[in-house]
C-alpha cells in the first residue's frame, strides 16, 4: 500500500509537470497551424473561446461540447470514389479465385474489369451484391482484421499514399483542437461503421465508441463452442442524410454544437445541430482545389455539394470552407 | 492573450493540487465501503491492480477498460415490476381522460384496474399496445420531458421513495471506483435507452453517450420549420440475451473486459466478455435478501435468475453476489 501510495503521487507530480508545461505551450503556439489566418479560421476559435469561458452567456459545460464530423469529403478524401468502394473492389479481386462465375456475372464481371461504373449501372441491386459478398459472411472479428490488412497496405491511386494518409491535415488539427478545449469528437457517416473502427483512432484520435455510421445486421451465435457475431447479408441502417440525426440520436443522445460536412448528405445533420439551444457552429468543407486535390460541387456524384445546399448553407449561416483559400497545407505528406 | 495564459497557469495549478489531495486521500479510504471485506470484494479489487499496474502480464490499456452493466436488477431494483412497466402504467392512467374507449378495450382496461397481470395476458401484442401509446406518437424531446417529470416525482410503491434513490448503492460505489482507475462504464439494458438517459448521469455518472438499451424506431422530420425526431410505434432493437452482445458491439465497437448482470438476460452478455482475450471480470448479482430488498431467482418471471445460469456461472467462473452477505448497505437512504 505505501509503495503504491508514493507511486501515485510521483504519477501526480508528473502530471502536473506535463500540464504546466502544456499549458506555458498552449499560450504560445496556433492549434490550427495548416489553416490561414482569415474570417473562417476565426469564426472556429472564437466560437470555441465563447463556449468555453465561464461565466460567459454562450458557456457550454464540458458534458455538453459534442462535435460531429462526417468522413468521406470531410475528414479525408472521397475521390475518385468512396474508399470503402475501392475496399470492395479490391475485395472482389481478391475473392475471384474462388468464383469463377463472377467472370460473366455482373456486377462482379464489369467490376473485375475495373469497370465501377458498368457494375453500378444495376443500381442499388448491384451495390447490394458487392456489398454482400465483400462485407458479410464473416464474424465481425475476421471483418475487423480483413480492413485492417487492407487500410496497412493498399494505396491510393491518385496520391500513391495510403489511405490514412489522405486525411485532411486542417481537419486532424481542428479535432485535436476541440479535444483539448474539453469537446468530446464523433464520425457521423455515411461510411460502415465497421469499416471506419479498425483506423479511426490512429488517423483521427476518436475511440471506436464515438463512431456512427451505416450497419448491417449481426446475429450472436456459438461456433465451435465461441461466440461470435455473424456479419448477416442485411442492411440494419444507413446513416446518411435523414438517417444522420437518427443515428447521432441513438449512439450519442445528446444533440451536437458543432457540426462538420461536405455535400448534400450533411444537410439534416447541420439542421439537427443548428436547431438547439444556444452557440452553435455548422460548416461546410468545400472542394474547390483542382490542384492540390479534386474540385466539384453540384455536378458529382459523390460527394455531391447541390446549389440547394450551397443556398441553405446562406440562408442559415452556415460556413463555407474554401479548401484552396482556407487551407494551407491539405495533407499530411505535403511539404 | 496574456491575461488567458496566467488563467490557464493558474487553473493547472489548481487542477495539480486537487490531483494531490485525491490521491492522497484514496491510499487512506476504502473505495467500496459499502461492499463487506471477503472474497467477493477482494475478486473485484485484485482484478482492478492487476489490470491497471503497468508492466504486468495482465495489464489492459485505459482506452480498452470497457465495463458494462446491465441496469433493471443490477443497478437498481426491479420489484415489484420493471421500472418502465410502472412509468407505463402511470402514463396509461394520466393519458385515461382522453381515451374513454380504454375503460372497455384491452389490455387497458386491467392496466387501469391496476391488474398489470391481467393486461399482461394478451402477451407480446398486449404490450406493445402498451408501449405504442405511451413512447411513440411524440418527438424524442417530447419524450425526454415526459421522462425526466415522471422521474423526479414517481415513488416506488413499497419503498416510499423516488425511483433514482432505488439504486444499488455498493453499483454506484463500484461505477465509480472503476472510472477511477481508467474504465469507461456503459449501461447495457433490456431497458428502453430514452427512458434511460434523461436520469443516468446524475444517478450513475454515466452520460447520455454511455447507455445502450432498447429502442423503438425514431424518424426525422420538419414541424412548423423546425426539425424534430418523431418517435414511431415500431421496436428498432431489442437489447437483451442474445441482443446485447449486439447492442455492444454496434455501440461500443470494444469487447467489454468486465460485464455485471443478473438475470437470464444477460447471459450472453458475460459470455461474450468473457471470450476475449486477458484477464476478464465477470459477476452476477443475485437476490437473496427479503428482508432488506426482495429474494427471488429461478421462479421470478422479473429477472430471472435460472438454474441453468448459476451452472454456467459455477462452470465458468462467473462471481455470483449474494446481496445479503456481500452488500453492507443496499439502498443509498439507508442508514
Amino acid at each position: 500500500m505505501k509503495t503504491t501510495h508514493k507511486q501515485n503521487l510521483l504519477a501526480s507530480v508528473l502530471v502536473c509537470a506535463l500540464t504546466l508545461a502544456t499549458t506555458v505551450a498552449r499560450a504560445t503556439t496556433d492549434p490550427l497551424p495548416s489553416w490561414n489566418d482569415g474570417a473562417t479560421k476565426k469564426s472556429i476559435t472564437d466560437f470555441v473561446a465563447k463556449v468555453t469561458k465561464e461565466g460567459s452567456s454562450d458557456f457550454v459545460p464540458p458534458e455538453e461540447r459534442i462535435a460531429t464530423f462526417d468522413n468521406d469529403g470531410t475528414l479525408w478524401c472521397e475521390q475518385p470514389m468512396y474508399f470503402q468502394m475501392l475496399f470492395a473492389l479490391d475485395r472482389v479481386k481478391a475473392l475471384a479465385p474462388q468464383h469463377p462465375e463472377w467472370k460473366t456475372k455482373e456486377p462482379f464481371a464489369s467490376l473485375l474489369k475495373g469497370d465501377v461504373k458498368g457494375a453500378l449501372a444495376g443500381g442499388e441491386h448491384a451495390f447490394l451484391e458487392i456489398i454482400v459478398v465483400t462485407h458479410a459472411g464473416m464474424t465481425t472479428a475476421e471483418f475487423e482484421k480483413i480492413v485492417a490488412d487492407w487500410i496497412a497496405t493498399a494505396k491510393h491511386p491518385k496520391f500513391k499514399r495510403p489511405y490514412t494518409e489522405c486525411v485532411y491535415q486542417p481537419m486532424v488539427e481542428l479535432l485535436a483542437y476541440l479535444r483539448a478545449n474539453g469537446f468530446k469528437t464523433f464520425i457521423v457517416s455515411g461510411g460502415g461503421i465497421e469499416f471506419m473502427r479498425p483506423w479511426t483512432e490512429k488517423a483521427y484520435g476518436i475511440p471506436p465508441e464515438q463512431v456512427v455510421g451505416s450497419s448491417i445486421k449481426t446475429k450472436y451465435e456459438m461456433r465451435d463452442g465461441k461466440p461470435v457475431l455473424m456479419r448477416l447479408p442485411e442492411m440494419n441502417f444507413i446513416d446518411d442524410k435523414a438517417g444522420k440525426p437518427v443515428g447521432i440520436n441513438s449512439h450519442i443522445g445528446r444533440r451536437p454544437i458543432v457540426a462538420f460536412g461536405n455535400s448534400d448528405g450533411d444537410q439534416q445533420m447541420l439542421e439537427w445541430t443548428q436547431a438547439g439551444d444556444g452557440a452553435r457552429l455548422m460548416m461546410l468543407v468545400h472542394h474547390d482545389d483542382a490542384a492540390r486535390e479534386f474540385a466539384y460541387g453540384a455536378e458529382s456524384k459523390i460527394g455531391t455539394f447541390s446549389d440547394a445546399l450551397m443556398a441553405e448553407a446562406k440562408k442559415d449561416g452556415w460556413k463555407v470552407i474554401s479548401m484552396q483559400d482556407d487551407w494551407k497545407r491539405i495533407f499530411p505528406f505535403e511539404k
